[in-house]
């Protein structure tokens, strides 16, 4: 174990550690303590509150997943929101839909997206692309300001300590739905079914009361906790599980396919007991 | 990271580590090292040179992926060989199936099999099964000297280096066809894709030259690198995902369900692109 390594305790008592070639940039932002890294493996890496956000390797999986399933279940998807995401992923996966004629990003912290577009250009390279509004203002706000605006939601936020806690509260997603259209759809990552079985469980209750249709999908995520990650979907009228064949259009991707689309929904039994 | 952690470099630059709360068992067999220990956050862990083998709490989801989907495709299985496994959690899933009259385990290394009926109870647990056979023998052998006796072959190794790089050769495949019977189906486990692509690679091209039904599947195990961890499986004749509703019976299981029967198969893009 020569040399330098991060490790970050995922729990108290289990982790992931990683080589570091060296470090970027760290920085206490207002918000969070941020750290961009050059990994041995995962190429760069942003850390904010030395929990990894994202890493130019496996960022594929997590970015696709939230954009795409929800844009290719919206049948015309024009205006979309991203609440946090600075690091730019889901908005680069999102300009791949010509239906999307705005892609607005609303993150608390515009250190975050100073040091992506520096150090994550393959994540963060579409942020000035002119389809996109980037706003570095509070989501929560943002949110609450909003009506009838919005086709699509994404909520891709840090956990739920610090800048985050708000974007975990049945309020937040009460506005979501106020900020949505009458058949607009949102998602939220929703952490880990082995750590975060309570937080899933809450979340799947409190969207349930406020959206008809509310689903839950995995995608494998290797360097986030236990390497299965969740994504909390909630919509006013249209069903992820019943896209028709026609809807998907060919993407550049990775991950995503429109087999996985319907695929990610089918749960391990342990997981989808958390959705009852 | 006060007190006792083991680490495991999963690649050169890249592991998961764990806080051990006591050293169970330690021992140079004939074969490989072995450790047992108890972790803080997995429960009872076994070691096999190094690298994580099963732990308590995460077992369940490759002993029943490995162990369901082929016992559940092919039709009526009655007499099952499981090459390695020592540790006796495939052997359990096994005996979930009336239909199983005989289920034999060939591991190389008793002492595998000793120690983990003494620390790994709720795993080891059924080996004294009077359905089951335990043999301490060398696995390839068997294969070897085996013709057209077995509905299904489960091969529940370690990585291919040490005791079973035998294992994944095509030398060996041609070995199970032969062990088969005329509509048999085997199963591997063939590690992660993210690291391990090449192999799964071979792999896929080898068993086809021997199955005409040749399928990987995935499954989510968090203490494996990367989390995502693929199934090489052959068949003769019966295809995985063409298994009738009422071939299903219920089984208690914790990670496999029917519907997920199916949807493993259901691969990401960069993955479907190694069995092309």
């Amino acid at each position: 174990m020569a040399g330098l390594w991060f490790t970050e305790k995922q729990t108290d008592n289990y982790g992931i550690t990683m080589k570091i070639n060296k470090t970027l940039h760290t920085e206490k932002t207002e918000f969070q303590d941020l750290e961009m890294v050059e990994t041995a493996e995962w190429g760069n890496m942003l850390l904010l509150d030395g929990m990894v956000m994202t890493t130019e390797k496996d960022e594929f999986v997590y970015h696709e997943m939230v954009a795409h399933v929800p844009l290719f279940t919206h049948p015309n998807p024009e205006k979309v929101l991203v609440v946090g995401g600075g690091d730019g992923g889901v908005i680069r996966e999102i300009l791949k839909h010509p239906s999307v004629k705005k892609a607005v990003l609303v993150d608390i912290d515009g250190k975050v997206i100073e040091y992506s577009k520096k150090f994550l250009p393959s994540i963060a390279g579409e942020l000035e692309n002119e389809r996109v509004d980037v706003q570095v203002d509070d989501g929560f706000m943002h949110i609450a300001q909003s009506e009838n605006e919005y086709d699509v939601i994404m909520v891709d936020s840090t956990e739920p300590v610090g800048p985050a806690v708000n974007l975990f509260t049945k309020g937040f997603y009460a506005g979501i739905s106020k900020a949505l259209k009458e058949d607009g759809i949102f998602v939220a990552q929703t952490d880990n079914p082995w750590f975060k079985a309570d937080l899933i469980q809450t979340v799947q209750k409190d969207v349930k009361e406020i959206f008809p249709i509310t689903r839950l999908y995995i995608a494998n995520v290797p360097t986030y906790p236990s390497g299965m990650w969740t994504f909390t979907l909630g919509s006013k009228k249209h069903d992820p599980l019943e896209v028709s064949e026609d809807r998907f259009h060919d993407i550049e991707t990775k991950y995503y396919t429109k087999e996985l689309h319907k695929a990610a929904f089918v749960l391990p039994k342990f997981v989808q007991d958390l959705t009852k």
